[in-house]
């Protein structure tokens, strides 16, 4: 089963509620850091696997995008898209990554933001993303750090006061299903290890052109709980580029 | 300063019991993974920056290196070195590869096994490694993972009856100066994040060729403690090359 928690009615109103989902990609704290991976989106065809709200599809068209396909499992999501960012060289599908069929070399950039942590079998994708692809072209993504989701939980370890001690980390080498609080509600999730996430990229035909470990803005530190997040790497970007 | 801990008797002992001190590279964990990303050793000028006894020293000439600099700040190492592994085609120094000049594109490979953990500045070192190395050469060197540099005490987190309950990671961005113990004595090591490691490489003029955290392999899963390793990245291995 494909992971689809965003249309479910409470979880999706909660997520509503972050400030990525209001502020956008000025709200998400990775986002000063995946700038500065995003290539030059002039006339160029892109493809965002996991759009959510559509803010990467509109800062693509922002900077020139030829053309853009959002693609996102949740139907809610794509309401949403599509009332904040429509466009007409803007192309929206609800499906899941996962089953998505495109011509071989058929996009410059893919770009996904936080979804490949959703997704079960990470080599096929992958597989799929280097046949999408056109040679030189540029694949970026951000995930969730496999330190953040190897133990399972994603939560502290806290003392008997409710003090943070520090992040715990398990069963790193076991790859496959976790189960998560996220936003109060149970989401399963995919542990994978750097190892993974890298040697299958390079396995698939591509040059790990960067590799960043998100850390907050000095401007965020004072939302709240933003200064934990020094104390452990939560996301996970990378760079690549297809040979 | 630079660590020296090796020069100390008691340690240096222990050390010498160590799996890895008497089989060499057949006893350390890393090596099966190890093994695979190092390059064609053949009429190759090879640099090993912490060479130890000479392990790799010996193993790059049993490949058929036609020259190899073995630089050790310990001279309880590089006598060992000398008895276990001389070669009239290998050289050994000791001093700290901190204050190695070499000149620019003198070598081919440049290796580096479990020391640069103990350097304080990375950047300048991989900046004169990027210098020392010819055009298209070779580097590969492993070093304690981010995740088990962390936190500092490099030890597991135990409940009250001293079962193992998870690795701890904390202060995770805050990079420098660690102290931990290792067999059974303080040792002062440096924390750096997975990003700075990639990074700093990115921006000297190297590919990223691969990243892999070495696992044991399922024939040593047998000794103390090895099961544990499961459960935690050790050591970090990567492969880059001078563009």
């Amino acid at each position: 089963m494909k992971e689809n928690r965003y249309d479910d009615e409470k979880f999706f109103k909660k997520y509503g509620e972050m400030n990525r989902s209001i502020y956008g990609l000025q709200g998400a704290g990775e986002w000063h850091d995946m700038q500065k991976l995003l290539p030059d989106f002039c006339d160029k065809k892109v493809l965002d696997l996991g759009c959510g709200y559509g803010w990467y599809c509109q800062y693509a068209i922002e900077h020139q995008a030829q053309y853009v396909l959002g693609i996102d499992i949740s139907k809610r999501m794509l309401e949403i898209a599509k009332q904040k960012h429509s466009h007409e060289r803007i192309e929206y599908r609800q499906m899941a990554m996962e089953d998505l069929k495109l011509d071989s070399e058929s996009f410059d950039v893919i770009l996904s933001s936080l979804a490949f942590h959703y997704v079960k079998d990470y080599e096929e994708l992958i597989s799929h993303i280097s046949k999408w692809l056109k040679k030189g072209g540029d694949f970026v993504f951000s995930v969730e750090h496999p330190v953040f989701t190897a133990y399972g939980t994603q939560d502290w370890y806290y003392d008997e006061n409710g003090n943070i001690l520090h992040f715990p980390v398990d069963h790193y080498y076991e790859e496959g299903q976790r189960e998560a609080l996220f936003l109060g509600e149970k989401v399963v999730k995919y542990h994978r290890t750097l190892t993974t996430y890298l040697e299958t990229l390079v396995n698939n035909g591509f040059s790990i052109e960067h590799v960043i470990e998100a850390k907050p803005p000095l401007e965020m530190m004072d939302l709240d709980g933003m200064k934990d997040e020094m104390r452990r790497p939560m996301m996970l970007l990378v760079a690549a580029q297809k040979k």
